[in-house]
């Protein structure tokens, strides 16, 4: 088989069975749960049977004997289970009461083990496992895998299960790959956005407020604002409306948009009142709103498109478990856009949703991929305007010379998408903006326009978000940047620090004034410890872009000695001269290094 | 008695025994329930048995009525009820079932009645009653007061009761002041913001969603985003740091506010899930969201004030029968902001307070009034702080020569406040603005700064809205300006009506790009109507400041016919210089009439 990335998963898999062989040889106590590849490697779950947990040093013996198991280079072998009663039986007598369970689950859909033997035909190692797999172990390089942590599971993610131990791990084609991506990690983990979020003061998430429910402090809310200010702006300009909507309504609305049925579980709703029959629903979704805006007025094509869009906050359930600081949350700000158009406009209108999110990504340095869902078996709506919107998906992404590609049939039932994939500074990929259209809530709300021939016809909608959520994009914003962000977002974008409080207080106070009525965020560090600390501090902990420091020369000639985070001391700049610098760099929302 | 606007009040109960009385005698089938004087006038509320309901024809007899027992000079007279049981038999033998059960409830008040007496003594009508009223009937002028209108209103405001007839009425002591009262109330009645709400296609609310929850519509986001920009701008200019929070949260969050013991009511609850313990909360206040972002720093004397802002959605359960357009809900945005400082800085804080709520005033064109609550009977914190509290809200008010009424006694028990009441462009007034001090909450979740001497000290904590309610104040801005907002706010600023959509439809456009570009809120009107239906349809219609009409003259001089909205044609203006105009108005926030 060709070592490529699209067979990495493969060598992944057949290393996790690796994985589990080793642990079996070192601790017989363990039962075996399940060990898929995942984007980034794979990862293994077992059950401790006597509550042992894994530590470092079981990291070094496991990873030497998988070394071992390696070099005896032995085969991965499929066979079909024949007697699924008896496997049963002999998974029990093992104690393998998880694969037991699973195959039972598995019973009709031809099951499959995968059996490691050696080159005498000994099975070392059996696991039931649809494959596919190397053929051998010498596939696997001893100094291309790792493990890397432990973490507890429930047992089929249900918290009602018994908690197993997963190790994770990667694996690669080479040593050279492993270490790159080792190296990501380290990188990834200095940028973590929860980490950077409590040292640069940014967000918090609190105990009496509940997971995932975010804390925008101070510092992170002057990032979103300008960010918003941005979206607002360009949303105006490109012809869209915007609008505010409530977080709560009534069940019937939801009712009328179908969430009620597909989408209960994931929806707080609210107590009943004893003395009302009215059933009010915390907002999942902003789009049965935007639809009754649009009930409130007539169309025409000629009135066509609307472009609706709102920064609205929405709260879904989520298990506990799942949440992350920003990036998993339970309520989130979706900077939410519904366009409603005709199907003559469809073209167009995707076009210019892929240039505002080719513009925006291009502001933030982010490259991006484009994934197109297709059709599903199992559909609403006509085939005819399926067709229409694919095409029209496939023809305004060639116009433009982009590549993509297609995922057949993993739309949703409502209508084809296209997924963008925004790719951070250490080459992570995370989903952010989508276009989706929908041929369901239009039918569903009896939402019509007037076409030139006079017939009401139903309109085309699509939802849209660049960002995707608030909450998640700036995490990916504070990883991305490490925290640094360009001056146009830095909370603080100059700290002013006097050698001497005493004797240069006052000059310091002064372009303090200057610069604040320029609209730049200054802050002025007038404490009393020594300069380099308090330089260092700026520029170093707080990630400030810019440190002027000011003393008796830069008092006498109206200047500032400056100081940039990246690049350290700069020379010294007529104050005027910084002033107008700092600002053309917010205006032109770039960083100055 | 001294006739007064102080003692309207006694006229207005007055009359209102009159109404009874004439209404006992027109349809003796009525029941009396309660008829209290309000703010405006008064009311009665009638329990007609047989069903009859108010009509214009039934106001000009009751009023008839009503000068013929005027015009015989009756007497009022109170007398204590001696025996209730007594008088209650005496009440149900009236078939007086509403008087009966408030003096049931009242029997160990010293209940009194006032006797309605002719000259012979003759008592012609009495009522359960506290007075006091005026001595008699020939205080009352027959073209001095005025029935109003009837609608229905559950028997002390609670849906399961009887729904009774009440009919508001008004009266004032002389014919001049009820003139321009009725005048008022015309107006007031052009203005609703309910009409105009529709007319100007600004909001609505939907019975899918649920009562007083608002869908803005495209239009009224325009206002309300220019008015969180200058709020957000001038928030940064005054040293305040502005913070998001999310919109549901634990209700171990309200145990420790007390918001669970005293505010429960009107909490929209969430159900449980079977899973988990956590019982979460849609928020009907900010304030304890601050004070976790507050905890998650550490503060000095020299740190302080901490001055926190939010434009915070909170949602509280009202009935919906006293719900209403954008001035009664259930979600609203709160401009709340939050200010936490020592003792000595509470003055400034206040004044600079005051001075942030004039100048924003001053912005609409709104005077206001200022009323000081001081400290209940029963009150938490320590008395020498409320005594420190209340002398600091008065110096600040007298250090700027203000008056203020002082409510005394009617402050909250955590802490006095100062409400601002505008006054509106026909002479309402509205609660907005206010500033509360909170002596409470700090203490319960024991935040704490270092002061001077190196010891931890509970700070004060301000509660203080400019605005109150975004809806609401909304609701009054489309009042204030009868939706003829001032060009700034004004959702299309500027109208283009080519005279020949043909012939200028081109000149018209490269204008309108103009403009566009300019950052103007510009419109294209290309429709094929009439061009004098489409000038009148902007300026009296749809209330846009400025029509640009544009012929073959305008066209070849590159100028444009303009006309303002409250004037009419003022001439030809060239089209840079319009611009330059328009965009020096809209950045002066006010209205070029």
């Amino acid at each position: 088989m060709e070592k490529n990335q699209e067979t990495l998963s493969v060598l992944r898999h057949s290393t996790s069975h690796v994985l589990a062989q080793a642990v079996q040889k070192l601790f017989p106590q363990a039962k075996l749960a399940i060990g898929p590849a995942t984007d980034d490697g794979f990862y293994y779950d077992f059950d401790m049977t006597d509550g042992h947990t894994f530590t470092q040093e079981d990291f070094e013996k496991i990873e030497n004997e998988m070394k071992n198991i390696i070099k005896q280079n032995l085969s991965f072998e499929k066979v079909f289970v024949e007697d699924v009663d008896k496997q049963i039986a002999q998974f029990n007598s093992e104690g393998e009461i998880y694969k037991s369970e699973l195959l039972e689950e598995h019973r009709n859909d031809n099951p499959t083990l995968y059996l490691t033997k050696d080159k005498d035909g000994n099975v070392l190692f059996n696991d039931l496992c649809a494959g596919p797999h190397v053929p051998n172990t010498s596939y696997i390089k001893g100094n291309a895998f790792k493990l890397l942590k432990v973490a507890g599971a429930y047992w089929r993610g249900n918290e009602n299960n018994k908690m197993l131990q997963r190790i994770y791990a990667t694996a690669y084609w080479n040593k050279e790959d492993l270490q790159s991506y080792l190296t990501m990690l380290e990188e990834a983990e200095k940028r973590d956005h929860r980490k950077l979020g409590k040292q640069l003061d940014l967000f918090s998430v609190r105990e009496e407020i509940g997971g995932g429910l975010v804390l925008w402090h101070p510092n992170l809310a002057v990032v979103r604002e300008e960010i918003e200010n941005y979206w607002r702006t360009e949303h105006r300009k490109r012809g869209y409306v915007i609008v505010n909507t409530p977080q709560i309504a009534k069940s019937k609305l939801w009712e009328i948009s179908g969430h009620m049925d597909h989408y209960k579980e994931n929806m707080f709703f609210i107590q009943k009142d004893d003395d009302t029959d009215d059933q009010f629903v915390v907002k999942p979704m902003n789009c049965p709103f935007h639809i009754l805006i649009y009930q409130a007025n007539r169309y025409s094509y000629r009135s066509l498109p609307l472009r609706m869009a709102e920064l609205g906050t929405v709260y879904r359930k989520e298990k506990s478990g799942a949440l992350a600081g920003l990036t998993r949350v339970q309520g989130f700000t979706q900077d939410d856009a519904h366009v409603f158009c005709t199907p003559e406009q469809l073209v167009d209108e995707i076009n210019a949703i892929i240039d505002f999110v080719a513009d925006t990504m291009k502001i933030f340095k982010m490259d991006f991929e484009v994934e197109l869902s297709t059709r599903p078996e199992s559909y609403v709506g006509e085939l005819e305007n399926w067709n229409l919107a694919e095409a029209g998906l496939k023809e305004a992404m060639n116009r433009r010379g982009m590549k993509y590609d297609i995922n057949e049939g993993d739309g949703a039932f409502y209508g084809p998408k296209i997924d963008f994939k925004v790719k951070d500074a250490i080459g992570r990929t995370w989903q952010c903006a989508t276009i989706q259209l929908d041929f369901n809530l239009p039918e569903r709300f009896n939402i019509k326009y007037q076409d030139k021939d006079g017939s009401m016809k139903t309109p085309v909608m699509l939802h849209r978000v660049i960002f995707g959520s608030m909450e998640r994009f700036h995490g990916i914003l504070i990883e991305h940047y490490a925290g640094a962000f360009p001056t146009w977002l830095a909370p603080t974008q100059v700290s002013i620090v006097p050698i001497s409080t005493e004797k240069h207080g006052d000059y310091a106070q002064s372009i303090y004034n200057k610069m604040r009525e320029a609209g730049i965020r200054v802050h002025l560090d007038d404490r009393s410890e020594s300069m380099n600390y308090k330089i260092r501090e700026s520029l170093k902990e707080h990630k400030v872009p810019y440190v002027c420091v000011v003393g008796d020369r830069e008092q006498e000639t109206n200047t500032v000695a400056l100081r940039k985070r990246a690049v350290g001391q700069v020379g010294t700049f007529d104050v005027d001269e910084f002033i107008e610098n700092i600002k053309k760099e917010i205006a032109d929302k770039v960083s100055g290094e």
